[in-house]
């Protein structure tokens, strides 16, 4: 079975390769595919959005993701059976929770922090290489997920507290969800929130954050406008967002992840 | 077969796993190259130079590129068949177009904007995901080119205009074609270009780039000068190149993509 | 057999794309690890260190390295057999050497530099592609060693001079080895290094770096201390290393690889 990997380990140092080694060593021959490792350090929460998005592109396997502010406290490491087949393996930080709902919820859980199947001695500040790797390469060999450690009853998961879009007067008030490396914002809207609220495709949008007010263009895509023009945009995930074409919406707007957008019609 | 990816879609999000797990979703166990997703963004002519060099280095396979400023408009989705029987997709902006006459010119061309392989609903943003992984992945799988798209004229494809180095009294002026993360400055000019120009290896060489003149050593590899030392060299695809020994020569000339560089006997 | 790869290639430029086309070309099948690309440019002490710690967690195969300031020069290529029946394959520049230690030793070498596995044209600054890869993919393939090259006796092979800690009255003047992308410091010390230094676990240590002093934590992991907060600790390959919780250890020391630092109980 597949094995997928999503880190905050960057590529700049052998933190990656290592999970892939130990694997390999496990399981040899089943493929590996790196999600990302680029989360920023920590973002538990952008790490979960972005597994939540990209597993439905992801063959069923075994779904490892580590970003992991708390490893070697007594966070626990967890494996779950999604109601779609899906194993997911990491920290229990709410790092799997959206995934995890988009997978038809968690029929199986089990806490492998003291996993039969841990590298020993397990370091305190790498359980991707001592825990999560070799746990996930177990399952994808095969190994049954009450083999992997103690049962837990899934309602006592960790869950990922998100912020709520609202609406005040004519504007909607958004969040900045994510900012990927084209500086692209996906907001927390999707189309259909927008109905009653005069924001369509083809019309002006006003955007107002941290007090300052642009003027976009609800548009298909980033060349429907000219270089340099602001738009809002209904991106790859379905998510609303807000690009610069050929520029950067997040350094043209000033904002970072959590930060407010206000909406309204211009 | 094995597909090979040449995107600029970095490695910081997970635009390139997902392309990786679309593929992995239609044929499971076929190998996949990465050759760089370090393009620079919409550098078509860049990502179009290092895909020509580096396909024969590259398995007989299905060869992706994109890099891709129009995604979304109406500009074209093709895959093509080489006379060496590599199957090239994506784009049709100019991208593809030194490779396939490395390729020994286009056979087949078929335009899969709307192929059957597509992944419904098409978003407008993402076609490396929902158009040319899902394209090249039924390829690599055995599907026939005919069944990927609608048939093309290759004779309608996309072409790529590049610089032209000229003679200018006793010198040679050449363009930087790509710089590399080391500051490597490949030029539009090949040893066989150096005929009676009285520039040859072990000869002392000036630089003039933004009107700046420097001196250089014509020589064999980086550590024949001293570190900190300019030189030109033949690089490793057959380009003549300037470097500085353990420095960045794109920095010392101060030079990008494009700019002018004359080369002249010192 | 599997290979893996080390390099200072970085993941920019098509470098390792195409060593692992060239790979393919002549071994398709086989897995390959990327342990890291992220070795700083011609840092061959940290790319011994990083291939040294990392091989323990790869599968018994061909483990390329490729940190070469001296490509093109009169250095040797070299292909190595390990006591642990790993191959070692790089330029003999000492870069191979902690790790032959850790696998217990060369028990045959062969100089590949004009190996018959070459690619010819062989280019002067690009051993990678026309040397190492295909080299380690004949290896992989199951080519026999002594086939690789000229055999050369282990005794002539380069070897790595490393800093020494040592002991100044109270203090232990240890070195920066290695720092990661968190910006966490590798020391060259080991915890059995600590005996009757007054350096233990849950005491308050003073770290002096460039004649600033600091106060940290010996501690089991990072949230252990609060937000900010410097930490000594066991990092995950068992030498000590210093942190910054949430932050950045070197840029608050201000250290570099290679500086010292002095330990002291406060």
């Amino acid at each position: 079975m597949i094995t997928t990997l999503l880190t905050d380990y960057g590529t700049q140092d052998d933190f990656v390769g290592v999970c892939h080694g130990v694997i390999r060593t496990i399981c040899p021959d089943a493929p590996i595919v790196d999600i990302t490792h680029g989360i920023a350090r920590h973002d538990v929460r952008h790490g979960a959005l972005v597994l939540a998005n990209a597993l439905r592109y992801m063959p069923v396997g075994v779904h490892v993701a580590v970003v992991d502010p708390q490893v070697g406290t007594e966070r626990r490491a967890v494996a779950l059976r999604c109601a779609d087949h899906r194993l997911l393996v990491g920290p229990d930080n709410g790092l799997l929770n959206p995934a995890w709902e988009r997978c038809g919820g968690v029929l199986e859980a089990v806490d492998v922090s003291r996993s039969p199947h841990r590298l020993e001695p397990v370091s305190a500040t790498f359980h991707g290489r001592d825990v999560f790797a070799p746990v996930a390469a177990h399952l994808a060999a095969g190994a049954e997920l009450a083999d992997a450690g103690e049962a837990l009853d899934p309602d006592e998961l960790a869950t990922l507290d998100l912020p709520v879009p609202r609406r005040d007067e004519d504007a909607v008030v958004a969040h900045a969800l994510a900012i990927d490396r084209y500086g692209n914002v996906s907001l927390d809207l999707l189309h259909e929130d927008l109905a009653d609220t005069g924001l369509s495709l083809g019309r002006a949008v006003r955007i107002e954050a941290h007090e300052r007010r642009h003027l976009a263009t609800f548009a298909h895509t980033f060349a429907d406008v000219p270089a340099g023009g602001l738009l809002i945009y209904e991106d790859a995930y379905r998510a609303l967002a807000v690009a610069v074409n050929r520029g950067d919406a997040a350094v043209v707007l000033g904002v970072a992840p959590d930060d407010e957008l206000r909406l309204s019609p211009a």
